[in-house]
């Protein structure tokens, strides 16, 4: 398959096929506690559930699914120290690949120690993206492996626009569907496929204040780049890609920011109401309803709860 | 209806019709990791996304559901400063009618707005169980309210017995089903409805060693009470009951203790690997598998997830 710039709805239905077969079609939550506070009629997607405890699994699935067999047998790479480099290093041994994973020597050890558990191989760098970029470069020169951009890339896009798919799919129509942003695969996946499905409904992200590069990208009709961005929501730490950047500008309704202390207020209201185990990232989106950014009053409204990847040793309260 | 001594399977199939209008039929959870390192075939049967967060409310419902439209107008009554307490309030409230809860003044404040919330009329007392008791008793005496206990308790044993059918009529056969032992409520309903649907399969439970009552009740066939309890398992700090008692002497195939390290240990695998919230009573179990002390391997078992409500600023990790 020859991939475009930007995935089509097509594009979509053919990662779905791959994504059904390997990752889970996650449940569907809803708090009567939280409809009360809100006002609002509030639907959660559940990736929290998801393989690897994350939305990203359905994104390195689907490109690693996608490889040709040749390519395959030459392996994936990426540098990430997050929960895309989980997701590869387990889709690539799904598919029998190798996975080399470049990680910064400063990664948490619960991180190396999951990414290791699905038998990638993995190098160490400095912690900075200079390292990041060249240690990778020279692996894939070596191996002639398939780099993985964790966002950046279509076929991680239309794997991650399966979860807005799904939600839609099993739950009808919505009013407003809400994802929170750091790169923009998940955003960019969900708009593709709730606009396709449901043109009428609102696509609206979510971004901690501290890490606000979508935001000021969306007003400035091009990217901005996030400086020292800073934020307990650690999945939404990167800026966002250029193909994240297209599908945004073109279909998404509205970026609003939220405050680090509604983050964490929003994270526990979902773990005291809902009684899950959600990471920062995925409160982000609820924050943002708390705060009075969105008016979701009365409304259908679909929140994708992008994982639940945690040092449970290390909570804000 | 007039209750006998224990409740039968009729009894049961009575409580679930009433359970089963007012309360969440909850999902059942399992997780291919655990089950790696376990050994065992694993289901979780969630009660705590139960109404109030814990199995509790089974019984509570049933309870007040039971009662004559002219006791129901008296109100109803208990002592308790947990789950059982929010449960009788919100099942009072779904009737309509009073619900006259006693607690002692050092309950946490989380537990007593909780039990506000629900709208019941609560009475403060000194923190002893003489106290707690003389207090019931002088409200009992001047509303006519029935009080209904936490667990000795024809009714309330039969509605916590429904969270065990459902986990079998929705999943088949079992070799094992596990809950966690206090005051013998949930214990006793589940060995009541295993026993009729699956006369072969095993009834263990698990207790904290720091709250042995049930185990030293069990190997010595008479009721012998706690004596200043003392685990993280705050659910479990109870002694048993008459009724409760009985059912156990009679149906339950083992009871076995549990470490307070295995126990945190336990929780915390759930709360990682299934990214769920539960409490450390609901962990008792599983802490007994990893401790060795029930022997699962290759088989299909079943847990009950007591409940999910603690303390999130005060986590033992």
């Amino acid at each position: 398959m020859n991939p475009g710039f930007i995935p089509e709805f097509t594009d979509i239905e053919a990662a779905h096929r791959i994504v059904a077969k390997y990752a889970h079609h996650t449940p569907v939550l809803t708090s009567k506690s939280i409809n009360e506070i809100t006002g609002g009629n509030l639907f959660f997607k559940c990736e929290n559930f998801q393989k690897v405890g994350a939305f990203k699994f359905r994104g390195a699935c689907n490109a690693v699914f996608s490889l040709s067999e040749e390519d395959a047998q030459k392996g994936v790479a990426t540098h990430s120290s997050g929960n895309h480099a989980a997701a590869l290093a387990l889709a690539a041994r799904m598919r029998g690949i190798a996975a080399h994973i470049v990680m910064p020597d400063n990664s948490p050890e619960i991180k190396k120690k999951a990414v290791a558990g699905y038998g990638a191989k993995i190098t160490f760098c400095e912690p900075t993206l200079a390292a990041r970029e060249s240690t990778l470069a020279k692996i894939v020169a070596e191996t002639s492996a398939t780099e993985i951009h964790p966002y950046n890339n279509f076929f991680v896009i239309a794997g991650q626009a399966t979860a807005a798919k799904e939600l839609i799919e099993d739950f009808g129509e919505f009013d407003v569907i809400m994802a929170p942003v750091g790169g923009g695969g998940l955003l960019g996946g969900t708009a593709i496929s709730t606009k396709h499905l449901l043109p009428e409904c609102k696509v609206i992200a979510a971004e901690p204040a501290g890490a606000d590069d979508a935001f000021r990208s969306f007003q400035a009709k091009k990217i901005i780049p996030s400086v020292s961005p800073k934020t307990i929501a650690d999945g939404l730490l990167t800026s966002l890609g250029e193909r994240n950047f297209a599908i945004i500008s073109e279909k998404v309704d509205d970026i609003v920011t939220v405050s680090e202390q509604n983050i964490v207020a929003a994270m526990r209201m979902i773990w005291e109401r809902m009684k899950i185990i959600i990471e920062p990232s995925s409160a982000v989106p609820l924050a943002a309803i708390l705060e009075g950014k969105v008016d979701i009053q009365n409304q259908k409204v679909g929140i994708i709860l992008s994982g639940g990847n945690l040092d449970l040793g290390k909570l804000p309260f």
